[in-house]
């Protein structure tokens, strides 16, 4: 680690979470864990991962939702998510990769190069995917420093495509059970399945308050907690979520609001919004509207579809965690993505969203690309879309604040 | 077609082409043929493969070299190369495309909607693949107004990777059967593969002239005759090399050469150099270089290594297509791509290059990223490198004159 420049870091952040997250008024007390494990981000959980370790526990990281935790956690590892969502990484990557790169990309290679983030030191393994063309190759730089995985993603979705992620999950299994010496047994990988869709559902229920008329919770809270899934203790993050969502479940029958009334329904899709990026969200909710829903990584994507838990030999078990993680995941890496543009639509009637964000990281082609048939179809359906391109740097938020907040008075 | 801006097209190409290409001194007679193919570009084979389509013939455009032509040639179609090198089509491109897409991609989306390429009008149909992010969204957009077949290419190289494509292959073989009407044999696949070798056998012969200490041809006018592969009749091309490739046997005899001494040998690598972007070769070729060899798609890339002629099913047939296909073609898609490094070595030292020079067309992520190994390596042999980032307008041609310029001075 190079402690001195981390410092910095640690500085920082306690200032901007308290602007964006303390600032609010009315907020569940629920989220005072969440707000501990923010607090002390670069603390807590990775002093368990070492403890972890010093047990002989193997830690493992990766970048995408469509790597399975199940498979971590049945073959006795932690799995952690990696992706990094702030500036503070950037310059760090860009000495190793094209300035045209995402910053998300960008982050997470600067994060571990930089010696400034203890995830990135702390993992066994890096597990990478061929999602998007940056990331396929920002992992052949990583794997000049650190321990890879590659699992090939098909980039269709055709029956013969279902058998390859099968094949690429097994592969990952064999991997995981070289890394950790244990064995994946169809026992340990059947309560895998049902420890991580428990989070899954638990985020489901949390996101099912958002569709009211009156919302309990902001969406910047619900966006801080799906970042902190990506690497709390699911058990714990399990009772901590559900013990949120009973004070919530008060907050609905009192007709609680934290959102003053002529707020505007917001639904974001596009790009995740890695920890620590909550610029989009603290600029819609500041400025006359509320996140409802975001149909990313760092949302809906990551908890909508559960993993069928009635397999019992590794096969069927592999085959619904295959259904559930290349057929449900609608990422703009594949082509034709038309499942996603369907569930937009599905999400902004089942959330009842005013208007759509259409999010993009910069030099994320695909997502880009893919906003073409995005804001197509949302003409169609007479659903208001503003579409936005921007990166981790706060350069760009005063004019965000104005493009955003004209949106927002436009929508009726 | 939009007739009359097609008509600006054709004014403009051959004032380009008569300073670029005929203000050349010593060009070889054989050179003649190829002048008058670019004179008539968008004239004589547009007839021609109309002529064939009256006949009740099929014409199957595609965009990428791991597009096997010998499928089409099997199945009794026409193949023809698709990817568009001016800026004169970037502009309509843009119109459905984000702005940071390669400008390769973005002139041939542009020459089908703009209706000001005949080529994109005549075909059909256009194949895509899944080699980069911006190719593979962009074929949804293509896929609104022509008809598509998208061939998933795996990201890597491994058994399992070589049986995937060898599964396209088939399902291409399936689609051209369906589009002609006619059956793949084994006889004609394997007359197929012969007419392709040839072509290729030819393109070595001429390349291998660039090995010469005194070399008989510019880079530029090998570079034309590569771009004019991608679309001339395969046979009467193959007769009008050799018969250039005679010529230049003569010259050998005669040690000419159509470069002064002490004219620096440069090899040029990176993204394709699609009809008419000879810019960089021009740039080189009149500031005291020699463009010897391009380790690219319209280069080695596309006519190095043979496919094994001994099969004599359609199951061997297909399985020699993969491996020289998916085995063969070291673009930057794969993840890892060592073999591609270990190319520009290799070429460098069998073509003699005094330095490299590694070109990346703007906004193409898996080139400009792979050029962290390439300069990295090329470093450890002592291979000096300059890395240049360019599109397809000229408002970098004095910037680039300069660097380029320097570079080649600076070489010993």
């Amino acid at each position: 680690m190079d402690v001195k420049t981390h410092d910095l870091l640690c500085e920082a952040l306690p200032g901007a979470f308290g602007d964006v997250y303390l600032a609010q008024e009315n907020r569940p007390e629920g989220m005072d864990f969440f707000n501990m494990v923010v607090a002390d981000i670069h603390g807590i959980r990775p002093q368990e991962l070492v403890d972890f370790q010093k047990e002989g526990g193997k830690v493992v990281g990766s970048f995408c939702i469509h790597v399975p935790d199940e498979v971590v956690i049945a073959a006795g590892a932690i799995a952690t998510g990696l992706c990094s969502g702030s500036q503070f990484w950037v310059p760090d990557g860009e000495k190793f990769l094209p300035t045209a790169t995402c910053p998300l990309i960008k982050a997470s290679l600067g994060a571990r190069f930089g010696k400034t983030c203890p995830f990135f030191r702390i993992c066994d393994l890096f597990v990478g995917e061929t999602t998007c063309d940056g990331k396929k190759k920002a992992w052949e730089i990583l794997a000049e420093d650190a321990p890879m995985h590659i699992m090939d993603i098909p980039q269709m979705k055709r029956p013969q495509d279902f058998e390859k992620w099968a094949c690429e999950i097994k592969g990952y299994i064999k991997k995981l059970e070289e890394l950790t010496g244990n064995t994946v047994t169809p026992e340990s990988l059947k309560k895998a399945i049902e420890i991580v869709n428990n989070k899954r559902k638990a985020l489901q229920r949390l996101n099912n308050f958002r569709k009211l008329e009156n919302i309990p919770i902001s969406g910047k809270d619900v966006l801080l907690i799906h970042q902190i899934a990506f690497y709390d203790d699911p058990t714990r993050f399990v009772t901590m979520v559900n013990k949120l969502c009973d004070e919530l479940e008060t907050r609905k029958k009192q007709n609680v609001s934290v959102f003053k009334k002529g707020t505007k329904r917001i639904l974001l899709t596009g790009t995740p919004l890695s920890i620590p990026n909550w610029k989009i969200h603290h600029i819609i909710e500041t400025t006359g509207g509320a996140v409802v829903c975001e149909e990313m990584c760092t949302g809906i994507r990551y908890c909508e579809a559960l993993v069928d838990e009635t397999g019992t030999t590794i096969d069927e078990m592999v085959n619904n965690l295959t259904k559930r993680y290349l057929g449900h995941i609608n990422c703009a890496c594949f082509t034709p993505n038309k499942e996603r543009i369907d569930d937009i639509i599905r999400l902004a009637k089942e959330y009842k969203a005013d208007g759509v964000i259409d999010l993009n990281l910069k030099f994320c082609n695909i997502y880009d690309t893919e906003g073409y048939f995005v804001e197509k179809v949302l003409r169609e359906h007479n659903i208001p879309c503003l579409g936005i391109e921007t990166d981790y740097t706060d350069e760009d938020a005063e004019q965000l604040k104005t493009r955003i907040g004209a949106f927002i008075e436009m929508l009726r």
